[in-house]
């Protein structure tokens, strides 16, 4: 049986992700090893550290090389099976890669329920939402009544960061690309305000919406965003810095020139990534599941469909296209 | 009897300061208010944030105006006094000025006792060791065995940090201007290294001198400094925000290119300011001054000359003249 993949075909560090940086083949499975399995690929998950990986990056987990196939998180459905521990038939989620089937060792992959948050589990129910959840609460330390501040607030990160401080008393404010974002985030969302960077003056605007500046400032985009964020913080605000979207495509991106107003404001600026936090995760997907269920977080999914639109789906995220968490079905 | 003052008559903002950014008047001494005391100036202290209170940067204390006397911390004598409190013949501490005489209330003054330690106050038992002291131990928060790593290393706050963390155990390099400044550092303040940034290439050093990477940085300057240190932090690094010399003469300093590490490496990078500290001063100031009687913090002083050179001495901290504390005496 013929299993068709995507390889990576190019570096894309200094510059934006293009569909040539990425080939197709396909190639005959083999005969499963021991203790394996074999998963059917059904959903693919999208996250921007996909570039910064394909990139060799060094600090996030290790990087690819030209002819590997892609890396990626997705969840599937185990079609063969050696592990004594997992059956056909089960779903599981693991690093199944930009292919139609993966062959991993049965430790590899995680068993999980197939019901309503199947897909979930790779969003707010996975990396993305414990993102939102440890980056906010332990690094961010946001208390009632603080002014929230999230870059990329529509995204899958960005969104969930926003409600959580809602959720906890904070006055939310989002900057994102586009009046349908902005509408989104303020309506669905509860959001009390959202920037339109596109349209509006972020700063002009941070100064009218929250005089007494930002206490808490969530940055998943990096670039001018952090730059106009860091002229308005509070004193002792905590700036949490998750991502650096508005850096990836830039050769030679600036730094943030009002960097030394955290002298000024006595204020913190710390880098995230999820690692260490392991043993708290089950306590906070309980927390998002229930939240989930109550209705106090919406969660949306952004789904495209086919193994054709794989490497134009990763590209969704550097255009701003999506809304909500970026997936693929492939089956 | 008259007062020779150094008024401000300039803004030196984003360009480097000059001798005519302040003008010489002299004015009548007038009778003395309730309450007050006159003090004849003998000691006057420099800062690099005088620079940043020149150009009404907000965030620090209050800005100066033109035409006002320019702003400094000073130790005196009192030749009149109206306080109950302060006798005629008291050394006293306080924001004196650039000038021969400042009537000031007894309130504002502090009263200090006239030994071996009189100009250490302004400098490593004042506001420059209490930085160090609390910059490091409260924000960098070495650990044993820990690499720390101080930019501005020769100058008077460095110094001191550079052998707080010696004295706890840490490995300690600093990054001064020229060879007669890296000889100091590892020869009398007993350093672990230094680098002469004039003539080494900071981030290869760094790469050799410390592979495992850098545990605290403790940034006096900012620029160039602060970005390749930036690039060799250890994961869980803590950046301490102090000063940032190197900017103040720029119309538009860059900020750090390699901020983004902090997300690679979950290191915190913190403004500090001394504001906040004040109950534990005391403490500080007895241990520091301590760690001096005991020989194990030595302690430079630069003292420059009479009423004219005041303002030449402030240039002297911009060009990197000073090594240690820079002072000027008057009398």
């Amino acid at each position: 049986m013929q299993n068709r993949q995507w390889l990576i075909n190019g570096n894309p560090r200094g510059r934006a992700i293009e569909l040539n940086d990425f080939r197709e083949t396909s190639v005959e499975l083999g005969v499963l090893g021991e203790d394996q399995v074999r998963v059917r690929t059904e959903w693919l998950s999208f996250d921007p550290s996909q570039k910064a990986q394909l990139e060799n990056v060094s600090g996030y987990a290790k990087g690819n090389e030209l002819g590997d196939v892609m890396y990626a998180r997705g969840i599937g459905e185990v079609v063969e099976s050696t592990s004594a521990d997992i059956a056909v038939g089960a779903k599981v989620m693991g690093h199944l890669g930009w292919q139609e089937f993966a062959d991993l060792p049965g430790r590899a992959v995680e068993v999980v329920a197939d019901d309503a948050f199947l897909s979930a589990r790779l969003g707010i129910l996975g990396t993305t939402g414990l993102t939102a959840y440890f980056g906010l609460l332990r690094i961010g330390k946001p208390e009632p009544g603080d002014t929230v501040l999230t870059s990329g607030a529509a995204g899958a990160v960005g969104s969930v960061v926003g409600q959580i401080a809602r959720i906890m008393g904070c006055e939310t404010i989002g900057i994102a690309g586009g009046a349908a974002k902005c509408e989104w985030l303020t309506g669905e969302l509860g959001f009390d305000a959202a920037i339109d960077y596109k349209a509006e003056r972020v700063k002009s605007r941070l100064s009218e919406l929250c005089p007494g500046g930002v206490n808490v400032f969530f940055d998943n985009v990096g670039g001018v965003a952090l730059n106009d964020a860091l002229a308005r913080i509070a004193t002792h605000a905590r700036i949490v810095i998750c991502g650096g979207i508005a850096r990836y495509e830039e050769a030679k991106p600036a730094g943030p020139t009002n960097y030394f107003n955290i002298v000024f404001r006595q204020a913190v600026m710390e880098g995230f990534l999820l690692s260490g936090y392991e043993r708290d995760y089950e306590v906070a997907r309980e927390r998002l599941q229930g939240w989930i269920e109550s209705g106090q977080i919406l969660h949306r999914e952004d789904v495209q469909q086919g193994f054709d639109n794989i490497p134009a789906t990763l590209m969704r995220l550097f255009s701003g296209a999506n809304m909500g968490k970026q997936l693929l079905k492939l089956t």
